[in-house]
């Protein structure tokens, strides 16, 4: 492993003179101030000039060295640790919810030897972090998986499926699952399709900010999911994520009807044409949609876990080139989503290549990448030219949704009829009514 | 051409009966209720049972056809009109503005007869639609094309910007460009590019509903623009639309910064990680910007339209195939843009097509899917290894935007390493300043 991984020029010098190494303590001398921390790697793009630490309160630090500059090693390398207090009894008459970890960063610490992330998701870690939560429930804590969400697939889909389905039967109160927030949505999603007629609530979960920063987000959505896990009147698969930008509240959004809208705020995920199925204030869980499926441990979960990989989402923009659908249908897909614009349209251009590839038995689906609002393709020519075609028009389920589903639809039948069918089928809330108008 | 097109069943029988065409006036007689209209056409798609009449208040009705339903043809098809009052003075004294139709709903009314759109953009036209213009400015109106906006084009946007560039030329103090909803964003971003140091405003506008519907916001957002053309302070692409559902505002939004947000409400328009431009209310513009380019009739033009098709949008998502970027790459494509998750990440499967793009001179620049917020590529190891590969992160522009620069940086040069610095200049305000933080 590279010793001083970002490191060049000046810093470098300094950092070899003073035989520190990532990951121990620091002190950084310029112009008559000091500055003590821990080193921590740079990106290889960083520029040359400076040092970064992590100072005790979290944040990290850029110090640019200069001729006068001078660093002195203090401590050994030592990863900043959570105190680990001695786990707490179990309340077993609490209820049971289990937590299950599959990467990202709600469930990591940041190793600082490597810059690198390491799941942490063990009971005892999570009471560290957390001590409310034995308050709460019962929790037991279990890793699926270690993953960024970004190396997510179908195949994790169907694990995390199969693995919940075992622990509703296994009579857990409620499941949260831990989950990046880059693909957490489509997940929900996946879920939502997989995960049908449930008796108790699945939760998802992440984080925007590392629970070892001050700024993280990740407790309080913890201790969200685990209440809604335990106590929520609604079995839906949800997300649990802050509902504005300060810790007063956590949403509760349904799994098919729920987007990431911004790459680093604490409430970037949003629903999408509907308003969120659920709030947390305090103690309390206030249902905001009126029609929901009621908790009841009597219902017996439907498991369909399987998803089709061949699949592709494809916006349309000025220019594209309608080749690549002849590309998708020459390599075996059997469905594509369309991202088209406004109220579902794409340049005429294209028409010949989605002819051939519906004539090719591949399933379209229209979607518009205005995200909000319903795709009408009655109003102009070219939503009837397309409607003519064969293109299916997906009311106002979002991309996303809409990808994730026809993923499932074609896991479930061969059958491009039968498919057609259940792709315009409102499964499980993913359409809401359609207004009526001309 | 059909002579009752979309009609089926019992309507068509009854239609027939009565020798009712598309566009007359008939009397539907149905449970002692009596209903008058035009004839309007049907989708194909729609069911066999309603006839649609389009009502005096301009609304549609369908009404179902029964054994009882009679149908009484009680007028030859006529087209609605406007009331086309004599054309006004052109009180020269007034500022000069062009508005340049290039088609979409603004510029057309429907004609019931196809159920198509035709370009309705002669002056004389607008007055009758909107006789208020007459006041605002002197009105030169011009029909460069008539195309339906999901069919527009860079070559489209080259013809535009010439054109502009005339007019620009020939004193005009602003120009109104009418264009189609769908991908008026991209144009948007496409002359903000072409048309650098602006002299004076240039203003796309367009109508979520036809000017024929009463509910139509083409007027009041044609008035606001032809307002800002003539009289805002600054000098710059703009959009002009409804900054909420109520006619009380027109909101200017920067070219680069603005997106279609919503498939049909009229503030479908929002700007994107920046507040709009500036805001029209009554006969007042507010600048909601401080910097901004001032209007200043001396500032000479520059004028560089070309843009570069072999410009691809990937987005991404679980379970995507990266084979689909060597395909691009294999068909003579000279830049990418990913429109990755969270804070700019791709599946690690992706990396090695990356690299093989890249190496192959490729321009392949980051933008997320979340819309909202900025790419950083520092914070997790996908996103550096990303970076090392040669993946540029976009900062804050969005994907839309981020597609029409790099079409336009690759019309201005074939070099890569000038346009990846083109690329990542802050040419007319697409990115803002980045937030420091490790």
């Amino acid at each position: 492993m590279e010793k001083f991984p970002g490191y060049k020029g000046r810093a470098l010098l300094l950092l070899k003179k003073a035989k520190a190494k990532i990951g121990d303590r620091i002190q950084v001398l310029k112009e008559k101030e000091t500055f003590e921390g821990l080193l921590i790697p740079r990106s290889e793009f960083d520029d040359h000039k400076h040092i970064v630490i992590k100072l005790s309160n979290g944040y990290n630090l850029g110090i640019s060295v200069d001729q006068e500059t001078e660093i002195k090693r203090i401590g050994k390398g030592e990863r900043p640790t959570f105190s680990t207090p001695p786990l707490p009894e179990q309340n077993l008459t609490l209820p049971k919810v289990v937590i299950v970890s599959t990467g990202g960063t709600i469930a990591s610490r940041v190793d600082y030897r490597t810059g690198g992330v390491r799941p942490a998701l063990t009971a005892s870690d999570l009471y560290s972090i957390v001590p409310e939560l034995s308050d709460i429930a019962a929790i037991k804590a279990q890793i699926l998986s270690s993953k960024l969400s970004e190396n997510i697939t179908s195949h994790d889909w169907y694990q995390m499926a199969k693995h919940i389905a075992n622990q509703i039967e296994l009579k857990a109160t409620g499941v949260v699952v831990a989950h990046g927030t880059d693909t957490m949505g489509y997940t929900a999603a996946a879920l939502s399709f997989a995960l049908q007629n449930l008796p108790i609530p699945v939760i998802l979960v992440g984080s925007q900010r590392s629970a070892d920063r001050p700024s993280s987000d990740a407790a309080v959505n913890l201790i969200g999911a685990v209440k809604a896990a335990a106590n929520a009147p609604f079995a839906e698969v949800a997300i649990a994520m802050h509902g504005t930008v300060s810790d007063d509240s956590i949403v509760f959004h349904r799994g098919v009807r729920v987007r990431k809208c911004h790459t680093s705020r604490r409430d970037a995920f949003k629903s999408i044409n509907s308003e969120p199925l659920a709030k947390l204030e305090g103690n309390r869980i206030r249902m905001l949609k009126r029609n929901y499926r009621k908790r009841d441990t009597n219902r017996k979960l439907s498991l369909k876990p399987r998803f089709n990989d061949k699949v592709a989402l494809i916006k349309f923009h000025p220019g594209a080139d309608g080749k690549i659908i002849s590309w998708y249908v020459d390599n075996g897909f059997k469905g594509i989503i369309l991202e088209g614009t406004g109220l579902g349209h794409v340049s005429s251009k294209h028409f010949s290549v989605l002819r051939r590839a519906i004539e090719d038995k591949v399933l379209v689906g229209m979607t518009s990448q205005c995200i909000w609002g319903r795709v009408n393709m009655n109003v102009y020519n070219t939503g009837r030219e397309l409607s003519k075609i064969g293109v299916i028009s997906l009311g106002d389920m979002f991309p996303e949704t809409a990808l994730v589903k026809m993923m499932w639809v074609l896991g479930q039948t061969k059958d491009p009829e039968k498919a057609k069918v259940l792709l315009t089928q409102n499964v499980t809330e993913e359409f809401s009514d359609r207004t009526k108008f001309h």
